[in-house]
């Protein structure tokens, strides 16, 4: 069998009410993804005036793309470096003390391949406390990365990374132990 | 011997006549490389009026860059995902039901890192029907990725990708078959 | 221990005196980061009168970005690619005849994830003559490309690169000697 694009369908997946999709748009492209240098707290009033739960003390650099923010929960004193993508069109939960890279991309959207339609797949992204996604790294759909693991810089996770592990390549495989002391 | 680049040329390669090629370079950066979600159809209208044959139901995404249109074949129902980047100094032919994820870059462009002057070297790429290259996915120059193949995310194919198989890292190796059953 | 990100601090380091870091800012973005194709002469004389030592024949294409040109020495007929990301935090030294390909990043802030107040790390980068830095690869903090080496399309050198030596992968490994023969 062969894919056919023409019987492609999102079925039931809506990404919100249409004025806040299109309003959001725009913040996103001309707020978010603008190199001004907007402060970081009024993203995070933007964030949460479109459902986002935005802990405190969040930076949010410029140059950052947010697919649908009433999908994101990001904790207290995290990073968001410029140009990282949260390609969140399933949900995607961020704890505290997370440092998200320049460059850092986070997936959640796939595609069933095994199906000539290449119906979407959605799942959620969940990057715990203390967690470092390098430069350039990307999350893939599913993905839990757990408390302090490390994925560096330009790699890719396809799977859960463990706790205080750190990951590299592509895919990303387990490469040494993190050790935090001082 | 040492590279020399005040010595390079790019010999008789023209990418057209002058005219063309500044007002397409207008059109690529500030419609197709704009935020602005201009219509798939209205982009596919301007596409095939600088030389590019594209078929029915293509859908382009913003942020894509196109170096040269009359230089580029598109099939049917095929998607260029957001910040897709063409680079095609050399011909590159897409089948039908090709997906280009967010990201993907097809380069054409290489140089012969064995001479003083680096001399360029340019080489086509060709997407056979049904192909996926996945988000931020590269294919280098003179790579033919054959029905069906996939790239991973972020994977680099540096050589043909064979009918219905996936490939991944960087370089990409094969890692398994696809099967389409339904 | 756990990371605690409300306890960071950049220490002593300061980027430049606050004018001239947010009158950069602007011509970082403004200018080299637009898709405008303003003359390479106008961008090199911009360079040196923000502080970099920039040679003759110096080419730079659109939406590049350069973190702190008081940081940068680049020497004669280098390229610099479309949408190359110099974020020089800390030096960055370019000799001759240096080859930088659309997207490649060199990188020089790190963070000392041992720590639970993860403090910053900086480290210069050097490219010597006639190095080529294929697209989309990534430079780490401290290291030494070496006169002539390589390092292929989205490669990751986090080692130093030995002379007329090529690099692939992430973390790029070498895979053969360069040869120059004519």
């Amino acid at each position: 069998m062969q894919t056919d694009l023409s019987k492609y369908s999102i079925g039931d997946y809506r990404a919100g009410p249409k004025f806040k999709v299109l309003t959001w748009y725009l913040v996103n492209y001309f707020i978010f993804f603008s190199s001004i240098p907007f402060p970081s707290k009024f993203k995070v009033m933007l964030l949460r005036f479109f459902g986002a739960k935005v802990g405190v003390g969040v930076i949010i650099k410029p140059l950052v793309r947010i697919k649908n923010p009433w999908r994101l929960i990001v904790g207290n004193h995290c990073w968001i470096g410029e140009e990282v993508w949260i390609d969140n069109i399933e949900q995607v939960v961020i704890g505290n003390h997370v440092c998200l890279s320049q460059g850092a991309i986070l997936l959640t959207g796939n595609h069933d391949y095994t199906k000539s339609n290449f119906p979407p797949k959605y799942d959620q992204v969940k990057i715990e406390d203390g967690v470092w996604i390098c430069a350039k790294a990307i999350v893939c759909p599913g993905v839990v990365c757990k408390s302090h693991s490390i994925l560096t810089v330009n790699s890719v996770a396809t799977k859960d990374m463990e706790e205080m592990k750190i990951y590299s390549g592509n895919p990303a495989i387990f490469v040494r132990n993190r050790e935090i002391n001082g």
